[in-house]
């Protein structure tokens, strides 16, 4: 038999490590010495479609290597939704397949594109079509699967995610017990539409309860009032307060936009959740003085290539080996799978379930995961998220995987003068 | 003589090297054997009226040196405004200082900050006190100095922040690439109120002009107008742009609010700068497919520890050094500075300027550093902060002191079929 062609692509919005898988399956495509080329669709399905192919194995091996190092989608991704009425480009996607003899399809993305996957996959089939379709899964939101994990533990990009998170909430940490006297309330949004995950991960920086840390899990159906009750109440306890939202708490429902998926865009919203906090706080007599301040911390959540997690970026590259072992071993409509065997030592093992029981798992966080009033997590949530974020790589003293910041002793020398108000303090 | 105390403290916001300088005054301090206790204000100025002090020199040896890894400011800060009427306030200082029997004052903060310390330097004179008072620059912005750095090269706290900016536009440059055809457009907001030097540093990270990186300095006065005029010929020639606004560019003038000191609080702002370039782009028709999307990056870029500038770090501590050096040669009324020998190789020497010069020296970008049309700084800017963001520390493949990312060829391998429009874009 005469050896044939793969194809990858990457589908959907970017992660630290999705070049990492880019990687996984180009040099275990190379290295099987049974496929010929291995091509790259140049922007996802969209490149598909348009018959934008390159040659990815004929790239330079140092460049590939530095793929691991490289964030967002290298190959270029696409937001295009391939809707069930969409025959012709289903049909177009067989036809593009085997104009160019692509004996193996490899998509790398979220549920969404593991749908496309397994329809590709099927209507192959019916078509007579000899083409072997395995998925490999990405989101920074850990939401793909199931609440049990048995279809997957978690995502290539969660680890990163969570990583910025922690390291994050405690830089976050650091400026608001020095900020407090002006700003009180520090609001960060996190992504993650109506899951969790992220919100969660914050915990990871902070795993011994030190910092004045509430977190909104959009899985405990706060509202905007309520949120604001239990940072006042955190304010009389703690004088001072760190609130991570979901970016799916929202006052202002006018002020969304919906994607080609039906999905609400928060990031285009014209009233972050933050903001709405924000603004609700400031409007009330805080019990402490100061301010509330917010951020809506950015791109770099998934794109940040300087400090992704090493677990993160060995598993995602794993996860491209294997979906080509089971693509070679003759598997097709399936994705490739990371479960996990124990939380310590953290071990893992690879696996693969069928697309479609993928295609629609929407995870959210397991109830036994949300502490009891819904604004933190429980132990078993770390126990899950600890190992995901990996160690330090640069050369500073660290404390579970994280930099480790001073703590000065506050005590104060006895004073020697009669109590004092200052004069702007009247003013306030 | 008998010894004397010395008095540190912290002000305004944060920045990622603001404790190098409180552990280099600390150290100094400590090593010279003529201060007999290091003092700390807990807060700040406003620490110093309630008499809050702590004793910083008897902490922890390795406490201290964390502080070279530990953002914000871990003495505390404060955002109190000592105003020129608040006789009272300036008076208590002083009383404070006799009643502890300081004898050396070190004040670390931006140019409001060397105001007041100019300022208690002059009273306690007044008052026939004893007391000798240096100032340590900090500011993220670069707004301190002269345009000629006849005063100051550089604050502390640019280089890191200038560091994190050129990572940033690294990975929201992947992520440009990536996402083109649903998200064309990239707008990040840069900090600096009226100065454009961190509007500029968006640059380093692309020195060799390599992405399609418009720089929207507020030292080029554009409209909201004009900077979309501007991105939509970027769209013409690169078919993607990413855009980076100051946060002084608005055209929601009402959405403001005014701090303490009277200046704009944009942190504050409920219609960002990006926003209001966003919302302009998406109502219009773009020359591209795609929409424009927008970022506010966070407090990451002032308090980022994991990836602080190595040069920023040494040179901090290093003017906390110079700051005692001066003090305890007499000095008084002054601050230290730091003084660029050469661009290549990079040296730098240590001085001392009049606390009055710097008082109300507000720095904006030499005009001979904007490019003409004013969207991009001259080669004179890249030689000027290319050595502050100094080298990865992480075991990565890095380039210019940044980490190197994959470069792929996409030359497409020949098309076989006729061209096909996907089904989705015939409803965009």
């Amino acid at each position: 038999m005469s050896k044939r062609k793969a194809l990858v692509a990457q589908s959907g919005g970017p992660s630290p490590v999705i070049n990492a898988s880019l990687l996984g399956v180009a040099e275990a495509c190379l290295q099987s010495g049974q496929i010929s080329t291995v091509l790259a669709a140049h922007h996802g399905i969209e490149g598909v479609l348009l018959e934008h192919l390159f040659d990815l194995g004929a790239q330079p091996a140092q460049e590939l290597e530095l793929l691991m190092q490289t964030p967002s989608a290298a190959a270029g991704s696409c937001r295009y939704k391939l809707k069930d009425s969409y025959e012709q480009d289903y049909r177009r996607i067989v036809e593009v397949m085997r104009a160019h003899d692509i004996g193996y399809f490899f998509y790398i993305g979220g549920n969404d594109s593991m749908d496309t996957a397994d329809k590709v996959e099927r209507l192959a089939r019916q078509m007579d079509y000899d083409l072997k379709v395995v998925g490999v899964p990405k989101t920074i939101d850990n939401d793909l699967g199931d609440a049990q994990r048995t279809l997957i533990d978690h995502t290539p990009g969660y680890g990163s995610c969570a990583r910025y998170w922690a390291n994050l909430i405690r830089c976050v940490g650091e400026e608001n017990r020095a900020m407090a006297p002006s700003e009180c309330v520090s609001v960060l949004q996190a992504m993650g539409r109506d899951s969790g995950f992220i919100t969660a991960a914050a915990r990871l920086g902070d795993p011994n309860r030190e910092l004045p840390l509430l977190l909104f899990l959009p899985e405990a159906g706060h509202t905007a009032e309520a949120v604001c009750d239990h940072i006042c109440d955190g304010l009389k306890r703690w004088g001072r307060v760190i609130a991570v939202v979901s970016e799916s708490l929202m006052s202002d429902a006018d002020s969304h936009k919906v994607d080609g998926f039906g999905h609400v865009e928060y990031g285009a919203s014209r009233t972050t959740a933050m903001q709405t906090v924000v603004n609700l706080l400031n409007s009330r007599k805080l019990p402490v003085r100061g301010q509330a301040t917010g951020q809506v911390p950015g791109v770099l959540q998934r794109s940040n290539a300087v400090d992704a997690s090493q677990v993160d970026r060995q598993e995602a590259r794993a996860l491209g080996h294997k979906a080509v072992e089971l693509a070679l071993s003759g598997h097709s409509g399936v994705m490739a799978t990371i479960l996990r065997v124990s939380d310590v030592p953290y071990q893992v093992r690879y696996d693969s379930v069928p697309l479609h029981k993928m295609a629609n798992a929407a995870r959210k966080l397991p109830e036994d995961w949300i502490a009891p009033g819904g604004t933190d997590v429980t132990d078993a949530f770390l126990r899950y998220g600890t190992p995901l974020i990996g160690d330090c790589v640069a050369p500073y003293e660290c404390q579970g995987g994280l930099l480790r910041f001073a703590h000065l002793d506050y005590t104060e020398v006895p004073r020697k003068l009669p109590a004092y108000v200052p004069c702007g303090f009247e003013t306030e």
